[in-house]
């Protein structure tokens, strides 16, 4: 068994090569190959924490993973990351255990952050003007990262509620090559932006319908469980094409699930990525659409990022 | 974090100071003070293996315990243990990973033993004129060896299916200091023991209801998922009182599971461990009574053992 640390992870990562497992992935969940039991919740009220366990296994692999993640939000007080867990492969011929990967939920945000520019890839209009992220934390700045290979656009507004953190942010994106302007006025992001990410753990919409030009896309990742939300339902129902990755977790806790569940979207058809992927087809029509694309996570992205961090 | 190996854990293993750990877990989880998600299962057909994981948290405790348990029936054939797995503690506090057990299915197995001793100590009745084993696996081993320091008698019948298999269990159970009458017919072992227990993954019934005599106790270990079961229906309906480790799960996939969803069982009460002890009380009532315990397993087992061998 090898225990990776993670410096010795980040070293082994190639963004492309698992970019294209994670495109296998969606595709063989689509396909009804991947075991993904239910997830586990527990609850740490007395540390404002909390952890799910996934576990995963893409039929015909070698190998099985199972995910501990943890978010325990008064860790920065003590210098410690919020995000903290591992990922474990074991074997599926013996159940050996072969590998950990102790990450401090890297991983994870990876593959959330790839997951975001193959969307890209399937969603993004050809006309942008200017990029939009929601958000200034980790998964906004990886975001940003991976999709300047998909995008050519430089042209970046932020939103987030503390001005140093835009502050921050706004330095770190001028870094990447970006010229950047900062607000708390989401409105006035979604006035100049086509390509729109939103990356926050709210539980109250910041975008809302008549915010939204014809022509943008929409990728929203904040949401991965009950009674997080950053799209108004009006605004999820204003869509003219929902992508997402899972049509079960999506409709059961993602962004769209509050639209789906008051009956908003019965008009419309949820494709799964895997399926668009399949038909190696793009999901936008046409540059006039507004296009939303739905992210709670999938265990078998954990298969694969592992994979590809164990060259399996 | 630390990181124990088999031997490691082992060395540190007090089964005295574990038992009064698992009294306190079920007696917590009796209260509803232990979290424990719903198990993940995933399916290995191809390799005849199949992997359960399970998390648990008792209220208040300063860590959370997750378990990797995996069977690979055809191990052996490769010089491999059936049982892979292993168990890891996180901090409560902080999300961070404590301490990884490489224990290859051995705490489960211990665990599982010493709740058979607990149920002893309820259960037995004053008279026993032999103790009966049903299978001559690990789980049949470990339960006779935890058995000794409660059950005085020292006479023994073990049934298994394979003369050979039996043979070896003689010889263990001799050096352990019993009387050994081997034996492939179940009711013979019945009509000599008044204290039983069954530890096969069988998926049919092996004692029946004609089998058993008054005065006798049956601890039921093997049921743990869904089709397995050692006893006829008929036989757990004729128990004047049935001991559970968990409510829920016995009457979901424990070994009494049919004949409570034949309803077979609606002149019964079902007590959980935890309640019994919680009163300092005997089970038993007299030494006429046949009584039964049916063991699932319980994570918040998982998570006393583990603190057994951090002594955390």
């Amino acid at each position: 068994m090898i225990i990776l640390n993670k410096q010795q992870i980040l070293d082994r990562f190639d963004a492309d090569a698992v970019t294209l497992l994670l495109k296998q992935g969606f595709i063989a969940f689509s396909q009804k190959q991947v075991q993904m039991p239910p997830v586990q919740h527990l609850l740490f009220a007395q540390a404002n924490g909390d952890c799910c366990i996934k576990s995963g296994y893409l039929q015909g692999d070698d190998q099985f993973v199972v995910k501990i993640s943890g978010g325990f939000y008064d860790n920065p007080a003590q210098g410690l990351a919020s995000n903290q867990g591992l990922m474990m492969a074991f074997s599926a011929q013996t159940g050996e255990p072969q590998a950990i990967l102790l990450d401090e939920g890297w991983l994870t945000a990876l593959r959330t952050a790839l997951a975001g520019r193959i969307v890209a890839e399937l969603c993004a209009p050809q006309h942008i003007g200017a990029i939009g992220i929601v958000g200034t934390g980790m998964q906004a700045r990886l975001h940003l990262m991976y999709l300047k290979s998909v995008i050519s656009c430089r042209q970046l507004w932020v939103w987030g509620r503390s001005e140093t953190a835009l502050e921050e942010y706004r330095q770190y994106a001028q870094e990447e090559g970006f010229e950047v302007n900062i607000t708390q006025n989401a409105a006035e992001l979604a006035a100049h932006c086509q390509f729109i990410v939103t990356t926050t753990p709210s539980r109250e919409a910041i975008l809302h319908a008549t915010d939204i030009q014809p022509g943008t896309h929409i990728t929203a990742v904040g949401a991965d469980g009950a009674g997080k939300h950053e799209l108004a339902p009006e605004l999820v129902a204003k869509a003219d094409k929902i992508l997402v990755d899972s049509w079960a977790q999506c409709t059961e806790f993602g962004e769209i699930s509050p639209a789906f569940q008051q009956q908003l979207l019965a008009h419309l058809t949820l494709t799964e990525i895997g399926t668009v992927l399949a038909q190696n087809a793009f999901f936008r029509d046409n540059d006039q659409q507004i296009t939303l694309a739905d992210l709670t996570g999938l265990g078998v992205q954990d298969v694969q990022i592992v994979k590809g961090i164990l060259g399996g």
